[in-house]
């Protein structure tokens, strides 16, 4: 037994060790590195991989779990070893499951496919993709096969970024969510306000805007020992360590509210990477987020509860108007209220506001169900979303560009991903709720732009547990329920019956 | 013969791919880690160092390599494999006289020597370094056991930074370097404009600095799309990839010189990795500099010969004038250039001048030596330091840490390193002399500001050869002799009598 829990413990700090150094690759790749750089970087990023690979669905390291996993030795460790062992032997058991030739060909097929993707989307031709896209389908259906869970064949996919969530639970959040969705979205597009809603017109360069992102993260409790704000084209955040989180950002638009909003939802993630359990479960699988749609909660929490919340502005907008009085001027503390609701219906997810944002993924969720129960074809794809596009917004994609194209997502094999992005936002509006629930001086903490007890708070019933519990799980732990839509709807319905007058 | 070198090019190419990965590792602890990311940095590059380690001295590398190198089998190899595998053996030979306990034992020495370093002198206390520099020295002896080459032990430890370079060549060389250059200096000291000598006051804000190096890259071809500048404490270049390399300089210095002639230096070593051999020995052993000394002369080559020549500055010193007009309006181009050219001897190394800079190697290699060969012990350094540079600069530091305390290298193991610099600087005036002799349009190349055909050149004579020779063998293929010292004098004294009118 000592011999079997020093090696699965070393093995686990290697691995943690060869994340990072993955992590740093990542990073670099989409930050600094040099353009030409990227030939090197990714025999660099797959020759790491493969060591991960390796030594994660090692015999020698299965058979050290298993022999641990048995009840004779499983009954007698301690709590601890119990959890880490439990966890592992999912972990490698799911791992030792997928051939490595398939891994390798999956690989090829999505460099192949990203690369197409980016042609049609460039030359507005969903054909050049097709038969790439097709080919990630057969390959995804192959993948289901060796996972092979109960259920609906999507089941797999899902549970690759969400542990035990499946098609049925989602179809009922979702066909509750869309309706309720849509009837708010009328009634808003039907007001007054909807109808003479303008943007201000708000420029400010890229120093003003990093003063700003300074601020936010400071406030936010980022240490700077710890973590650090760098600019990429596409936000992300990464971790290389449990001291060294890197978040990033750009300031590319005029308006500072893209990078300031891509910040502080990305400092929700990188809250969640700098608290991860360090203590007894330092440097093991235990140590990490159990789902990305837990992880979106973290981020989807601080952007959109707290960031478009009233309190929030009451701190904000002072600091805003500071920092730039010319162009605040014209702009009381209401119009900036509204307008950092603003609710307006785009082609674009990215672009989507918060309300119809969950729309976007309810769509592409429709999409990939029936695509992986071989309800519709792939060249059907292109007419398919924009008929949904038409019945969940009421508009309709020029081009493929502005619609099935839109997003890089397929052409890297990412079924089952984009939900992650609804389930990630339903758990942050429980979290909130039950937060103010426990405590409704959280409400003054926002207006003083004092975040300690809120951090504090997410670190005590969300962090800390790391993958003891999975991400459905640590939700029932701390409001009482999993995955409930009709929170997040009760949420929007006060949010924008007070903003829009409805 | 096919399968042992199909292993031998694909175990390179690992190496070569794990190099890069160690590079990256480094180079962002030194310019954007935060703080605290430290101690999982050091895990993550030991991780590194050790599978380099076990890949190159493991038994079946060496197999291949053994066979391929018996004469029936070699004598059969194309040129380039011969080369190769010539070159792979000494490697590899090398590595694996050297234990893996060994290796251990100085790495946990060394960190521990660093942190003692620095405490002493922090409190300018030699007495705290002292058992660590002993314990050291004892290793660096057991070292010269493990390679055990002819001659006195110190060859061991210059063939490591310095292949094939020998005390007896080096003292020849030292032993003529060190009255001619006092020579110098002394009749500077006595002339008049030395006595007059006096700083212009020049200070620049981090964005001029910043505008200049940018300009100077740019003027030496650095391309922007495989290489990057960035700031670091102390200047360097690491390569991550023949596409991907990266240097570093500091704006702290108020006075532009420091970060101008730092960029200058580092962009001649990143020139170099940049041209490295890439058509058909690229991803072997070849491709890479043969020693560090080598390496300098192209760094010291642009520094001293390039940007701190007349022609030079009749290039830059009207870009200096235009970007700062105010600071520069009572300097004429004689004074810039004398003050470029300033003799000063100093007690510290990294600040000394062109012409004292080598007489501070010397009094290292000599003190080096001596420990080696037991004329000396650790604990009269401090004295014997201090005698040294008396003899030789006319100074006497106040303290250890003006004195033997001021240079890490020792806490680190790098006996054997000094010498290189010292090498670098001759070897780079032996490459200008010849360059010139070859072509004297390079001058007018410089008085341009364009080196174009500069860079072409050191392609040619240095870059293009990689490791296919020793460092030595280069700079004798390209200017008909070896080291040779007279040729650096030479240069010396002809700079010097001008500009001091001496």
């Amino acid at each position: 037994m000592k011999e079997s829990l020093d090696f699965i413990y070393k093995t686990q700090k290697e691995l943690s060790t060869f994340g990072g150094i993955a992590a740093l690759l990542g990073w670099d790749q989409m930050t600094y590195m040099p353009y030409m750089g990227i030939m090197k970087r990714s025999e660099q990023s797959s020759l790491i991989s493969r060591l991960i690979h390796e030594k994660t669905v090692s015999d020698t390291f299965w058979n050290h779990i298993q022999k641990l996993s048995k009840p004779s030795n499983f009954n007698n460790l301690t709590e601890k070893d119990k959890n880490v062992v439990k966890r592992l032997k999912k972990d490698v058991e799911k791992a030792r499951k997928i051939p490595s030739e398939f891994v390798e060909k999956m690989s090829k097929t999505t460099t192949l496919a990203y690369s197409a993707w980016e042609k049609a989307r460039k030359k507005n031709d969903f054909s050049i993709f097709l038969p790439y896209l097709k080919k990630i389908i057969e390959l995804e259906k192959e993948y289901c096969g060796y996972r092979n869970l109960p259920g609906p064949r999507y089941n797999n996919l899902l549970d690759d970024y969400e542990e035990g969530m499946t098609v049925d639970v989602l179809k009922r959040e979702f066909d509750f969510l869309k309706p309720n969705i849509i009837e708010v979205l009328e009634k808003i597009k039907s007001s007054n306000i909807y109808e003479k809603q303008k943007n201000p017109d708000i420029k400010w360069n890229k120093n003003k805007q990093r003063e700003i992102c300074d601020i936010l993260t400071d406030k936010m409790t980022l240490p700077k020992t710890r973590s650090r704000l760098d600019i990429s084209t596409h936000p992300f955040t990464t971790s290389m360590g449990y001291d060294d989180v890197r978040l990033t950002t750009n300031f590319e638009h005029e308006n500072p509210l893209f990078s300031f909003f891509s910040t502080i939802h990305e400092a929700g993630h990188a809250l969640y990477e700098l608290n991860m359990p360090q203590n007894e479960y330092k440097d093991t699988v235990i140590s990490d987020s159990p789902s990305l749609g837990l992880h979106e909660s973290q981020s989807r929490f601080w952007e959109n509860m707290i960031a478009r919340s009233k309190n929030f502005w009451k701190y904000f907008f002072p600091v805003f108007q500071k920092i730039s009085p010319d162009q605040f001027k014209d702009l009381d503390f209401e119009k900036w209220y509204k307008y950092v609701n603003k609710v307006q219906p785009s082609l674009i997810r990215v672009e989507a506001d918060e309300l119809t944002y969950c729309l976007h993924v309810i769509l592409r969720f429709e999409i990939e169900v029936a695509l992986m129960e071989e309800k519709i074809s792939v060249s059907e794809l292109p007419v398919i979303w924009n008929l949904k596009m038409d019945e969940m917004l009421g508009l309709t994609p020029r081009d493929d560009k502005e619609g099935v194209l839109q997003d890089m997502h397929w052409s890297g094999g990412n079924f089952g991903y984009f939900p992650t992005y609804a389930i990630g936002t339903i758990y942050a509006s429980q979290l909130f709720n039950q937060m103010i629930k426990e405590k409704s001086s959280f409400y003054n903490d926002i207006e003083n732009g004092d975040f300690t007890n809120i951090v504090t708070w997410l670190r005590k019933n969300v962090h800390n547990y790391g993958r003891i519990m999975n991400a459905n799980e640590t939700i029932k732990n701390c409001c009482g329920k999993g995955l409930n839509s009709k929170i997040f709807i009760t949420y929007l319905k006060n949010k924008y019956s007070d903003i829009y007058d409805i």
